[in-house]
């Protein structure tokens, strides 16, 4: 797969903005560094885009669901159809993903990856190589097909998202959990017991029985994976999922066509841990929403060196922490461009110890 | 000062709303407790206004001013004249709080407690007893009229806010972290090296320094504070400072008019503490919006019994870091209100196990 679209080089971020924005935030009418996070995000948005007056007003929602065959196994609280049946609520409106993008003017694209419904929900882009994963706790949930069309997808919902200061993924797929906890096991060499969690809801039997699931996976596909050319690529093909390998998809095409992305939760960190380890250059372009309460969040956080903004005991998904975290992004923004100086204010700086 | 009006009765909140709001949380279309934070917010709001329909659209800022003696001790990183200063700029629209305002639509009343100016600050209301307190580590800070004066003026500030969904209370005060500081250690009972921290930007050899200073003025008043018939307000007149009493006299307002009140950072706290014990049932009015990066603040917290939502190494006061959370409490109450239930999205729930 070498030459693959998503090894091709991610833009880099601008220095020199960057610089200028660290200058104009020790001049604005406040302590220095009073301002904490929200002076840093400031920065790293300025250097992403490239500009003196950061941004974050047109934030698409790429949304992409998909099936898995290894709920098969037992390993979430809901059933298979709550994905098909989310995905209209999405479009209906009635969902959380649907009611944040409402309240914050964020368009919502819904991008069916790999449902397994046979037909198209209304409201929903059909996208997918295949209805479903196979099981992966039993053979490869994808073809080296399924896993290119998956991330082709991801690269086609950026492209189609038209210009954006910002993308924000988000993803709907019962039994995701575990396969992101593989994945993550998998890229991150780690053993279940510290990525598997509750998911949607698992009581702490259920949650022994799907680490039991993960790790029969693991037996199965980590050699092989560690032997390919691309373990990045076979591990999602192995272990990942359609929606996973399409927000993988999307955040290289955002970094190549240099566009930050705000990562959410436990599935989206897991799916940007796959993207850096595919091209490494789209670290630089993550923006870490929160840490969610699922059990491995935290361990794909320390992989990827992320700190997140918020810590708010979610575990949703569907893009939904991302979307409460980006007021804070938009009132940095507001901040570093809107404030005025110690010189334009008249007000005196420090004393001199 | 018995049956003072900060002593009577605040209002209760409601219980039935409460356990409606819970009810409801349950029926959304997501997994029990899968917003966290935002499920428990949006209960908390629909309880302290008595409503099944929370929300948090119109909230007053009230920003009390006022300057204090002890900066003769060189306990502050800026010189006092910083204080009218800044002052102006929240006139002008040049500071962090005016930005967050603007972009929040909040209506911002500015309220010179207690500055050094001799004339009015244009925008400001002027509602003071003194211009600044006396310096609290040689003598009281405030004479017993001056405290009841500052309490009085946060109560007019609640009163012609109006109508609010919740107020929104910060400050400014070049000095106020030591004034704070002091009044915490007496509130709280803990040594002046828990609580002092580096305010605007002192270093380390500036901490000791500002400690050692905090450290007299406790020996000088501790016994004298513990010896009144209301402790709480025998601190607030010795080591307190005109905002802080006016804060403290609002945030009593707010609860007594059944109106919450998100907490600001370290000064706000503080004041919320000898609210507090001035009015124990003050407490169930408050909510507590970050966790700063001043020294003192996670130890008044934890006397509050108070989690906040943010942890932002913020540090800069002006009630910035409420205005910051405030989407999340708006987002919590778009969420609860406008998710569609299982039944009305035809959303299968939770699989037995």
């Amino acid at each position: 797969m070498a030459g693959a679209w998503w090894e091709q080089a991610c833009r880099a971020p601008s220095r020199e903005h960057a610089a200028r924005a660290q200058a104009r935030q020790a001049q604005l009418t406040k302590p220095p560094g009073a301002l904490g996070r929200l002076e840093s995000l400031a920065v790293e948005l300025a250097a992403l885009q490239a500009t003196d007056r950061p941004r974050a007003v047109r934030v698409p929602v790429l949304l992409f669901a998909a099936d898995h065959g290894v709920v098969a196994q037992g390993v979430s609280a809901f059933p298979a159809q709550v994905t098909v049946q989310m995905l209209a609520n999405f479009a209906s409106g009635g969902a959380a993903i649907s009611v944040l993008a409402r309240e914050l003017g964020l368009p919502l694209q819904l991008r069916d990856v790999g449902t397994l419904a046979e037909g198209a929900v209304p409201g929903a882009i059909v996208d997918k190589p295949r209805r479903g994963t196979r099981d992966l706790s039993v053979e490869a949930a994808m073809d080296g097909r399924d896993v290119a069309h998956a991330l082709d997808a991801g690269r086609r919902a950026v492209d189609e998202a038209g210009d954006a200061d910002l993308l924000l993924p988000g993803e709907m797929g019962i039994g995701n959990t575990t396969a992101a906890s593989a994945l993550a096991c998998v890229l991150a060499t780690l053993p279940a017991l510290e990525l598997v969690g509750a998911g949607t809801g698992l009581d702490e039997a259920r949650i022994a029985h799907k680490r039991g699931v993960v790790e029969r996976a693991l037996d199965l596909h980590r050699d092989a994976i560690a032997a390919a050319p691309s373990p990045a690529l076979e591990a999602l093909r192995r272990v990942g999922g359609l929606e996973i390998a399409a927000l993988a998809g999307a955040m290289v095409a955002a970094a190549q066509r240099g566009v930050p992305v705000l990562v959410d939760g436990f599935i989206v960190s897991a799916a940007a841990l796959a993207a850096v380890r595919l091209n490494p250059g789209v670290r630089d372009w993550l923006l870490f929403s929160h840490r969610s309460a699922e059990r491995g969040h935290g361990r794909v956080l320390e992989a990827l060196a992320a700190a997140p903004l918020l810590q708010l005991d979610l575990r949703l998904g569907e893009g939904s922490g991302a979307a409460l975290a980006l007021p804070l992004l938009r009132l940095a923004c507001a901040l570093h461009n809107d404030m005025a100086t110690f010189a334009e204010a008249a007000v005196a700086g420090a004393t001199p110890a």
